[in-house]
């Protein structure tokens, strides 16, 4: 297809095609004569991906080449380039981490058989410390007590999450999935919970409908 | 004590208390003399529940100020000022609905008994369109498959939620750690559930130890 194929097919504007050719988010097409190129499904894929990425994930371009450059080393495993992706949409935020949270983060992947001598080793632990730092900056020392029933409902969401990625076609297909699934699937979930915790306070506290 | 003692307690600058101040989200102290102004732990309570809001939350001052005004009126139970808080700290932000999205939250909402004519109604359930309309505008047509199980997950989390806040002592309290919990909750959930992911892809996907 030309460009301007790819283009309606993938919604993207041709201008910003053309900046993705030119920032090499986009591998060039195959010139058919001195200016006129043609893209293939592959094009299409890996348009998505960047959108998704971009749009999406807010990512800076320099943020997008990092994570493409994982996914297409072939010497990784797609759970290795899940994960490398996963780091990238990741982004812990700026603030000041509270050792004490510090330590709940390391005692609670403990639990989970893994190990880390630092928090920040990783995005993921970075932000849960962050958020953790967060509640005991407003006296709420004992937030650490609902990570595991926070995990336990979790486990559940996140088989749903990988199952719903692993059936598409493509690494690249997956990895959009999966970036579009964090991401949009982050709003989705505080959503759910919103409507989750109005069933549980009718529930627990009660909403005097028995009276 | 004393604004600067306030300040100190609370890790907030004095310029920023009297900002709050000016803007009403802090009630005034008692003057105990022409330019000096003595506040209590109601005041530091308060101060640290805006900080939450504003550093944690990114709420507006506007949307602070609909929060406090929930909590402080006595005509609600106290089911219904957390509803009333959630709405405030729900913000759906600004987008096209997708009509589709908009039918998937209706079917959605129906199926646990709740019944809806405008998803905008509410401002959890005009989020959870968003977010649909979100993952439809790339391509994401499916994303309400995972509803069911999301909530499924989310009961278990909405179930602690409620418990951690429902044993806190005055209503005060609990709608206070509310927030806080719902707020910083979703950023805790948000690491949680990538380290979840990262558990179920090694489950699903393979992580290629087993060859």
């Amino acid at each position: 297809m030309r460009v301007g194929e790819l283009s309606k097919r993938s919604g993207v504007p041709v201008p910003t095609i053309k900046y993705y050719l030119r920032e090499g988010l986009l591998p060039a097409g195959v010139l058919t004569s001195p200016n006129q190129a043609h893209y293939d499904d592959e094009h299409l894929r890996r348009l998505r991906l960047v959108r998704a990425l971009v749009d999406v994930g807010g990512l800076s371009i320099a943020a997008v080449r990092d994570v493409l450059a994982a996914i297409d080393n072939r010497d990784e495993s797609l759970h290795e380039k899940l994960g490398a992706v996963q780091e990238a949409i990741s982004q812990p935020g700026s603030g000041e981490l509270d050792p004490l949270a510090v330590e709940d983060v390391l005692a609670f992947v403990r639990r989970q058989g893994e190990e880390y001598c630092d928090v920040t080793e990783s995005n993921v632990t970075h932000m849960l410390a962050m958020a953790l730092s967060a509640a005991r900056s407003v006296g709420h020392d004992h937030f650490h007590d609902l990570l595991d029933p926070y995990l336990e409902g979790l486990k559940i969401i996140a088989q749903a999450d990988v199952e719903y990625v692993a059936r598409r076609g493509s690494p690249d297909d997956v990895i959009e999935g999966m970036v579009v699934g964090t991401l949009i699937g982050d709003a989705v979930l505080k959503a759910v919970r919103r409507l989750a915790h109005t069933q549980a306070s009718r529930k627990v506290i009660g909403d005097g409908s028995a009276d």
